[in-house]
């Protein structure tokens, strides 16, 4: 099976159909940097097995909020870090740990990313 | 017991001694700082058991990667990571992971402050 | 009084009734961010008096310009900038002061965020 | 002709009606930023045939899309870059060229505010 | 006089013959970007009564440690915040006040730049 | 050809056997972050012929000025975009034209960084 496949298969397996759904959004007005995202995002970064995904989760996130990410990253990522199975308590405690980090704005900023996000993934799966 | 002592507990446990002696050196020059530091930094955010230690190293190396730390902060934290117990791989893989959600630049600035801290960290508990 | 107690209070006093209720939502969703953020960041970051409240409105919000913020906190420092006596030519100084440092897009987008604050703080106070 | 009207020529020239008239709401506000943006920003460092237009909008894309700009000034430049001759192709591929420098979230968040630029700019224009 | 003189003798009174210096070697090898600097940085944004020097000093150090300044301008700025008359206890207040807003890891890198800035200023000016 | 031999091709065309040398000190530390650096860095986002290696260097640049990148890439960049052709005076224009985009402080830290790359290109080249 080609990297790409690979790719592709590990967002549905990770991010669900609605991951899926966001990356072929991105294919559709930008087919290489979604084909470079598929490929080396998830095709080759997420091949190894020195990590396991909810470890993954973490650091991605963390990644996000000292970032400052906007929303759109942080959101899909909180729902992929339920989806591999952190607890709604341990993803609290990611952004309580990242304040001391990277100071309280960004900690807030991202804790309402992650209420809104959290809603919508207990909406998308009941 | 009061939260700046269980604080410099916290410190000794993850960092050592030269851990300490860092946080000490703080302290000279800024009393206020390391009490802010050590009391909340260590004595609040490390209070919490929904995180494990390990856990909250891959956080807080994958915070300092994304923010583009200047070194002195990732040196002290990627030894804080090998004392808790990361291996060398899952520490090298949280760089890896990182470059997919900060680019390669700061990811390989990372890695060459991790090749010295692990050199120092080796030199130092043999 | 205990530090959390102090910490309510001076957002009470520093950031008003609105400031009061846009923490209790943190806390809601997250009792223990909410915690840390009232007894560190306002119970002891503001129970110094090396600067006073105008110098510490200034620091934040050039703080919060410089990262970047995306609104959220910069529509809370900016009312509470206000509250505790800066001017609007002042905080409009501020702004202009940091083009020299960040650029002019984030000066540019913090301009916008104070033009609906300034607004919503003067709604608020007539 | 001295330089803030140099400044507001240039950005006639390169930014069209529509970008006098977001610099015209920056005057409104604050007469004293949007001075120094038109007389530094535009009348300053434009004023140099160093680099020609489409270099300029290169350079100035990529430095948005690294500092993970929210999306205003985004907006502005991404049609700026069209206005001044770049291709859609080309704008895409500077949004790849740095997903290997910045990383996936911030390539793709600036994806999505260029579709939003350039249906804007395609209706503006036609 | 014009606004580089202007910003040439603002720099003397604020940071010396030591900052003049400094500058100058900038404009050894970038003569444009000195002449912007200068101009704009220094004859314009400085040019306004609504802040005073030392409102500025905290404002500048502000950006810089929320920015990550790798310690040059820090350097540079803590010193002209020494001479425009901050004590060493306000500018100690500044860094304490940050920690709060952008994390540990940026207030203690600045401290260490503090640290040795001081020194410098203290030995400069006996 | 497979993707790997394309990137250090790549490299060794932009780089020079310095480049090729700096990335296998990388590929000694950490195989996999070198594979994905050259793989997915050089052998995908430069395989794309929409910009050119000059266009490509220019947007390299910005980025790296825009994220205060602590000297190890930019010097390596500079280098590279020497390498590929632009003069010192348009290298100069690019963090010229980013200083009103990022402040004075990355601009004037990266130069400084571009002095000392400049100087070593010579010597390498001469």
């Amino acid at each position: 099976m080609d990297k790409i496949q690979v790719g592709w298969n590990r967002i549905e397996e990770i991010a669900g159909e609605q991951g899926v759904k966001t990356m072929e959004e991105v294919q559709d007005f930008s087919p290489r940097l979604a084909k470079m995202a598929v490929e080396f995002g998830y095709g080759d970064i997420y091949s190894d097995d020195t990590l396991d995904l909810k470890q993954r989760a973490m650091i991605t996130l963390s990644s996000l909020i000292s970032q400052g990410d906007q929303g759109t990253a942080l959101t899909f990522h909180f729902k992929i870090a339920l989806k591999v199975g952190l607890s709604k308590e341990e993803i609290l405690e990611v952004i309580n740990h990242c304040s001391g980090y990277v100071g309280f704005p960004k900690a807030i900023s991202s804790l309402s990313h992650f209420k809104k996000a959290y809603s919508e993934f207990e909406n998308e799966n009941k």
